[in-house]
C-alpha cells in the first residue's frame, strides 16, 4: 500500500480517536485483551476495499491477523464472512468502523461500476468514472471502480489536459486552445476536447486531439460522429448518461462513455463486523 | 470558519491540483483574467456546504466576491441560482469542482435529513446521525444534517462513553462497565449503554445511565421500556429503522431516534456551475 | 499509545534534535555502541509518565529495552531505580532529557494530585482540574492528574458545554442560554451552567442543566444550593480553591469541586538517570 | 513573530477547539457579535507573552484591535490592565484560556528569572537556563527568561557541544573528546566542556575548550578554578544553584551561572480577561 | 502561485530560521526598519525564479513591494537590476539567501535549457527534461526548463507510463506489457516504451504506444527507426545525448530529445542582494 | 538516521508517486516479486549518500537487504558496484531514482570537496562550505562536504550570528552590533564579523569576536590581517575564492576558507542501477 493510503488512515483514525482516544473501549480493556471477529456482507456485492481495511488494522496493531477469503473485485454472497481478524481488542474495536466505513462505500461503489458493466457486456467501449468524488476519499471511489471492472478517467486536474467551452472561449478557437496548451505541457500528456457538434469535433481532430468528448450529441449525430472519428481519436460520450441510455450510446461505437453517477449514485453495502 | 474547514479545504484543493496544477487553465487564462458564475442548483433541496463553498474560493482568490441568496437550511427551488461568485478565472475553475463536490453532498445530507424530520413532524423526537460516515468528511455530513433539521450523534469515540454487547461482556455487567467507566472518566461526559430487552434497561437505569439504546426493540416491548424510562434517562432508539417504521417508533415516546441511513443513503442534489 | 502520543513526541525531539542532532552525541558514539541506563527518583512521589517515556525511547531505538519497576499511579520512594533502559548509546543520550522532562513534570501533577485528594479522603468528592494548562501538553497533564488519584474537567472547548456569565449576558437568561445551545447540540453531550447564587442555580435546575457549577460560593450559601441540588444535578464547587479551604466545601457535599491549581501550582518532580 | 510562533499557536487552537470548536460560544454568538475586553495582571509581575497573545487572536480574528499598554519585560501593578482588546465575540473567548495559559507561564518565568538577577545585581554573572523546559513549550520558556533579565543556554543538542561525564568515558579522555569532535563540526559552535575538579578543569583549558562548566564545585575549589580560568575561557558553574547559594557562587567570579529551576520552579501568575 | 510553492517556501524559510530566527538581525533590526534592495544578475543569462523570489519576500512581509524590470524566460545583461525589492529590513535579509538559492539555481538551469535549444534552432524537434531532478526541487527545475524554451517530459511515476527493459521481462514481451498497463490507467494516460532497436519498435508501434523511446540508436539505425514511425507515434531519443551529438540527431527527425543533462549538469548563475 | 531524513525521504517518495504511485511498475508486478540490483558508480568519486540510499529503500520495503561494500568518503573505481540490494521489486524500482538522485548529488558534492582539499593538502586550513545550497536539500549537501574532506561554516540563521556590513550601519560600529547581540544571545553562541580591512579586523579583535571574516582580503593586506588576528581568534578568509587561488590564500596562514562553490560548482557523479 501506498504512503498516501497510510497517511489517509492515520488522519482519519484522528478524525475518529481524537487526542483522548476510544474513551469506552480504554476504560474496559486492557494492552493484554485479544479477540477475533469477521467482516460480513450483509448482502450480495462486489468487494471492495480489503487491502485498506487490512492497512487500517496493522496500523493500530503491528501483530494483528487479517485473514481474508475473497479479494478486491471478487462477489461476496450475502452473509458471508469475507475477513477474519485476530488481535488486540482495542485495536479491533478502534479500528472496526472506519473499516467498514471504508469497506461499505468501496464495495458500494464496485457494485454500482459491475452493474454498469454488465449493462453494456460484450461491448468494447469503457465506462469511465470523473471528478465527482467525495473531497480527499477520491482515490479510494476510482479504485473501487475499477474493482468493479469500471475505468478510471482522469485522476485530477493536473494528469491531462481538458477544454471545456470556456477555455475554448478564452483561446479564440479549439484550435488556439489546443496549439497553445500543446506548446507548454508534456509530450507525455493527453490533450481531450469538449465538443458538442460534428463541427466542433472535426476542428478538435484536425488539430489532433487525442480525445474528443462529444457532449450530450445522441442519436444520429453521435453516429455520424463516430463514423468521423472512429480509429482516429479516442472517442468518449458524456453528459446524463445514466443505466437506462447506456447500452444505446454504448453500441454507436464510442471507446469510452465517462458518468460520474458511477460514483456518486452508488448505495452502501451493509457489512458488519461480528465477534466471534 | 474553523482551522480543521481551512485545512480540510486546502488538502482537498492539493488532491485535485497536485504540483502542476491545473494544466488545461493555466496555459490558457493568466492572473487578470476575471469572470463572474452562479451556482445553480438544478433541483428543489435544502442548501447545505454555502460557507465552505465560500472558504474554497476565498482560499484561492483572496479578493473574490462571493454572494448568497440563500443560506445554509434554506429551500432551493429547481434551477435557482444560490450564490455568484465574481473573482479570478483560475481561482474560479479550480475550486469549481471541490465547491460543488462538497456542495452535492452536503445538499443530499440537508435534504435526506429534512425527509426523515417531516416523517415525524410535530413530535418531539430527534432523529440523530451515527459514525456511519465517510472518513475525513464526517465534520460536513454531520453538519449538513443540522442543516436539514437533524441532530447528531456523538460525534466520535473520544466526546460520550457508548456501551455495547462486546464491553458488556469484558466488564461482567451493565453494572460494571458503567461504574468502572464513570470512575475514570470526566463528570462531563455522558455515558449511553445499548441495550437489547427491558432487563437491561432495569439495570442501565439503576446504574444511573445518561442515555439507554434500545437497539431494535419494537411493539409493545419498546412501548414497556419507553414506560420504565420516561423521563429518567435520555432514551434512544435504534437498528434498523428507515423512513417507513420511523414514525411508528416515534410515536411512542423515545427521545431519541439514531439512523446511519440518514447520511449514507442521502442522494446527491445536482448542482452546477453556470459562467455568466 | 496513542497516535496523539507518538505525533507529540516525534514532535518534541525534533525540537530538541533539528536537523542536526546531538552534536556532541553523534561525534562520539556510533550505532554499536550500547549502555544501561536507570531512571531514578531522586525524592519520594506519585509516579507518572512511564508509558510515555518507554514511547520516547521505542521511538529512538525500536529493540530499547525499557523496564519499570513501579507503575504509573504508584509511589516511588526517595533514591529508588524505577525505570531500567538498555539500548543503543546514542538513543538513550538522545531521549533522555525528553523522558525526564516530560515525567518531572506529570509526577510532580500526580503528587500534587494525591496531596489535594488526601486533604477529602473518605468524603465521595470528585477533585477535577481546568483548562488552565500548558498548551499541547494538556494531555499529559490530564493523565497525570488521573494517576494522582484526580479527575479531569471536559478537555477543551469541544466536549462539553460550559456557560459562563458572558454567555448568559448573550443569550438574555440562563434559559435562553441552555435551551438555545441544547437544541443545536447532541443528545450526547452535557451542559454546565455557571452560577453565583442561589437564584440562578435554581434557574440552572429548571432548566436541567446536567451539572451547576457553584463560583465562590462559601458557607451557608453553599449549603443552601447544595441543599437544592443535591441528586438533581451534578453540584461542582469552583473558584479560589485550594489546600486550605479544600475540605470545608467538599463537606458541604458538593459532588465535585474543579481548582486549576491542582495542575498549575504542582512542583516538579526531582528525576536524573544514571549510567550503569 | 516567526513562523514557529504561528505554528504553535494553530497547533495550540486546534487542541482546545478540535473539529467541533467551542460548543458554547459557536451556538449563542454570531460573526456579528463585537466585545471589547482586558486583559489583567491579578498580581504585580514581570510582562511576559504580550507579543505571543497578539498573535494567538490576530489568528482567530484578522481585524482584532489589540493594544498593549506595557511590553515584555516591564513591570504590572497589581490589578493592572495590561492589554485591550476589541474585535469578534467568538475570537476572542476562543483565544482567551490559550492566551492566558502563555501568558501567565511566560509572565511567571519573567518574574522569576528577575527575582534570579536580584540576587547578584551589581555582578557581571549571567544566570541561564538549561534544557530542563516542557516539551514543545521551550522556545516561550526561554524567551520568558530573557524578559526577566537572565539569559539562555543553548537551546537544543544542535546548536553548542556540551561533553559530559559519559562522552568523556567513552573518548577516554576529555582532550580525546574535544579534538574528536572538533575535528567534525563547524567552526562556528562552540564546545563546552563539564568538568568536576581543578584536574580536569585544566585539561579542558589545554584543549581549548570554549566553556568550562564546574559542576557542583564549591567554595575554595571553586575559587581556585575561577583563578586557573578567568580570561581564557567561559566559565559556568552548575549544579544545585537556587536562589540562597546563588550570590556566593556569582562573587567567586564566574562567568554564568545555569539552572533549571529558574524555569521548572517559576509559580505561574495570576492572569484574568475581563470583558468590558 | 500555488499552494505547493508556498509550502515549499515556508518549509525553506524554516530550514534557514529554525525556531530561533535570524540571530544576528533579530537583535540589531526592529520591526519599524526599512530598507531597498536590487537583486543583480552578475552575468548575462535566462531569468527564472522571479515569482517564486516574489512569494519568498510576501510571505515573510504581507506589505513588501517587488518589482520585477524583467519576466522569467527573459534575458538579463551582466550586471543589470532585475527586481526592486522595498519593505521591512527584517524581511529582506532572512529572504535574501532563500530567494538567491532558489534564482541561482533556476536561472542557470533555463540558461543551459537555451543553449541545448539554441543547438537546433529551426528544427522542430523539442528537447525535454527527465526525472533526474534533485529530491523536492523538481517542480521549480522543471519550471526553468521552459523559461530556458525547452520542455518537459512526465513530471513523476504517476502521470504517464513508462516501459523500461525490467518491465518488458516481466511481462514476457512489449505486447504483454502494453496490453496489461493499457487495460488498467485512464484512456487519459499515454503509454510510452523504451526500445534498443527496430525489432522492438515494430512491436510497441503495433501495440499503438503513443510515444517510442529509442535509446541510444545512432546513426543509419536511428535513420530506420524514424522512418518506421515518423507520424505514426511520437519519437523521442535519449541516452548519451548532450550538446555536441544533439543536432546530429535532431535532424534524423525525431520528435523529442530527453536529457537530465538539460537540469543535472546547469552552472549556477551568479545573483546577488545590494541594498540602495 | 534521523527524524529529519525519515521526512525528507518520505516527501520525496511523494514527489515521484503522488496518490496514483508507480503505474507502470503497479500494473506489472505484484507483492511477491522480488529482485536483486547493484548500484553502480560509472565514475571514480568520493562515495557520499548511501545511508541516506539505504533509508530509501527500507522505508519502501522493511525487508530489504541493503550491502554497501564501501562507506561513505571511500573512494569508488570507475565501474565499481557499491551497493547491492534485494528485495521486492516494487520497491526497488520506486526507489531507484530518489536514491540515485540523493547520491549522485551528493558524491558529486563530496568528490569536489576532495578535490578542493587535495589543493592545500598538508596545510592545517580548513574549507568550509556556506548557506548557497538547494532549499531544503542543505543537510546532505553540508554533509557531502565532510564525506569529502571539507568542513561546515554554520548551518543556519539560527546557529551562530554573522555580522555583515549591513549589520555594522544598522548598529553604528562593530563594536556597537557585536556588544548589543552578545548581551542578547547565549554564551553558547560565536559571533563572527565580516570585515573588509586591517582596520575593521582591529575593531573586532578588540571586541573579540570570535570569528573574522577576511572578505576578499588578498596578498599583503590578507598578510597584515593574519598577522594580526593569528591566535587571537579564528581567521575566515571568503569571497571568490576559487581552485586557482586557493592554496595562495591558504599558506598566508588563515584558519578557515569559506566559498559557496564547494557545493554549487560541483558536477552530478554517473551513477546506475543494475539489475541483476
Amino acid at each position: 500500500m501506498s504512503l498516501y493510503v497510510d497517511k489517509f488512515i492515520k488522519m482519519s483514525l484522528e478524525e475518529d480517536l481524537g487526542l483522548l482516544g476510544d474513551i469506552t473501549t480504554d476504560n474496559l480493556f486492557n494492552e493484554m485483551d485479544y479477540s477475533e471477529a469477521y467482516i460480513n456482507f450483509r448482502e450480495e456485492a462486489v468487494i471492495s476495499g480489503v487491502e485498506i481495511a487490512k492497512r487500517v488494522f496493522e496500523i493500530l496493531d503491528e501483530n494483528v491477523k487479517f485473514k481474508a477469503f475473497k479479494k478486491d473485485g471478487e462477489i461476496s454472497k450475502k452473509g458471508e464472512n469475507i475477513i477474519k481478524i485476530s488481535g488486540k481488542t482495542k485495536a479491533i474495536l478502534k479500528g472496526e468502523r472506519l473499516a467498514l466505513n471504508i469497506m461499505q462505500r468501496m464495495s458500494g461503489i464496485a457494485t454500482n461500476s459491475k452493474k454498469y458493466m454488465e449493462k453494456i457486456e460484450g461491448l468494447s467501449t469503457r465506462i469511465a468514472d470523473t471528478r465527482k468524488t467525495t473531497p480527499l476519499f477520491r482515490y479510494f471511489e476510482k479504485l473501487a471502480v475499477r474493482h468493479g471492472g469500471g475505468s478510471n478517467h482522469r485522476f485530477a486536474l493536473y494528469d491531462a489536459v481538458m477544454i471545456k467551452d470556456n477555455h475554448i472561449l478564452a483561446a479564440g478557437s479549439i484550435t488556439d486552445a489546443v496549439e497553445t496548451i500543446r506548446r507548454n505541457i508534456s509530450h507525455t500528456t493527453k490533450i481531450e476536447v469538449e465538443v458538442e457538434n460534428l463541427e466542433q469535433a472535426k476542428e478538435a481532430l484536425a488539430v489532433k486531439a487525442d480525445i474528443i468528448m462529444l457532449d450530450n450529441i445522441r442519436g444520429e449525430k453521435l453516429a455520424e460522429c463516430v463514423k468521423l472519428l472512429k480509429g482516429k481519436a479516442i472517442i468518449e460520450a458524456s453528459g446524463n448518461i445514466n443505466l437506462s441510455n447506456l447500452e444505446e450510446i454504448a453500441k454507436k461505437g464510442v471507446d469510452v462513455i465517462s458518468t460520474g453517477a458511477i460514483i456518486y449514485s452508488a448505495d452502501n453495502i451493509d457489512i458488519g463486523m461480528d465477534f466471534i
